[in-house]
């Protein structure tokens, strides 16, 4: 699609989010079964529930819009996707490959946050206030699962790591 | 290299966001040019002058650790250039170019906002207290070059734009 108007750019990178979340969502199960720690496990099945959820409020958003649900390849999302099966691949240590795939999470999170952070405030630019307050709702759960990772690295796994190494 | 310890995966994450930045490097200075509003510009060319300095920083880091300096092939960051490289290519009016540049650039600080924040907490959590320091102030520039870009969105481009539209 050529990009004319902040409106053309809003819809790209909606599209380029729901790319991501597609990806994601096929993603998750395999960090949630290659990840050792119990709570780490569990925070990865948690956050497939909740994308699941997200991709549909997505697809509210599109129908609001009266947008076709296209999506655009998103490619920095399958970068940092590759990055994690790399380390879901390469490392043996049960406790340095939870941390690895930590890493590898909260850099999705963060490109999430980014990527909601942008449409919500173009949504509100644009006057479309129920697509903002939806958009800011997922903004909110991305921000928490990130919390949540980091509370994990803290708290549990890089203890066991270190100790390992 | 093979990942089997923290202290891996640690050095794993610097050579990454090594590669980012001097990636970084080449992407800046068509940025600067590419942007139109002159704050928008001078705000590229000055975070060029800040990213050379981390890039600098970085390497001291790889030689007090005793570390070669080499670069890990940092595969989100490639996608976030292309992407930017896009919006570069694709819009013709000048206010809703410099919205998509200042979308493609927040992502990319949030890209590293997320790989320096992981590698100053295992820095510290492995000791490095020098390195640590060092790269907290690095992740503290780059979270002010994010508001500054965030600042500039909200104040003046995005309405010039929208008016465009």
């Amino acid at each position: 699609m050529s990009v004319k108007t902040v409106q053309d750019l809003f819809v790209n990178e909606l599209r380029d989010i729901y790319h991501a979340e597609k990806q994601l969502l096929r993603a998750l199960p395999k960090m949630a079964k290659s990840s050792t720690h119990p709570e780490l496990k569990q925070a990865f099945e948690s956050h497939l529930e909740e994308t699941r959820g997200q991709v549909e409020r997505l697809e509210q958003v599109f129908d609001q819009l009266d947008l076709s649900k296209r999506a655009k390849p998103c490619q920095a999302m399958e970068g940092l996707i590759e990055e994690a099966k790399e380390h879901m691949g390469e490392i043996e240590d049960k406790s340095v490959l939870d941390v690895g795939i930590i890493i590898s999470a909260q850099k999705v999170e963060h490109y999430e946050i980014a990527a909601y952070g942008t449409v919500a405030a173009y949504a509100g630019i644009l006057g479309f206030t129920d697509d903002q307050n939806t958009l800011h709702a997922i903004l909110d759960e991305e921000k928490n699962t990130d919390r949540t990772l980091t509370d994990l690295a803290e708290k549990l796994v890089n203890k066991d790591a270190v100790r390992a190494a």
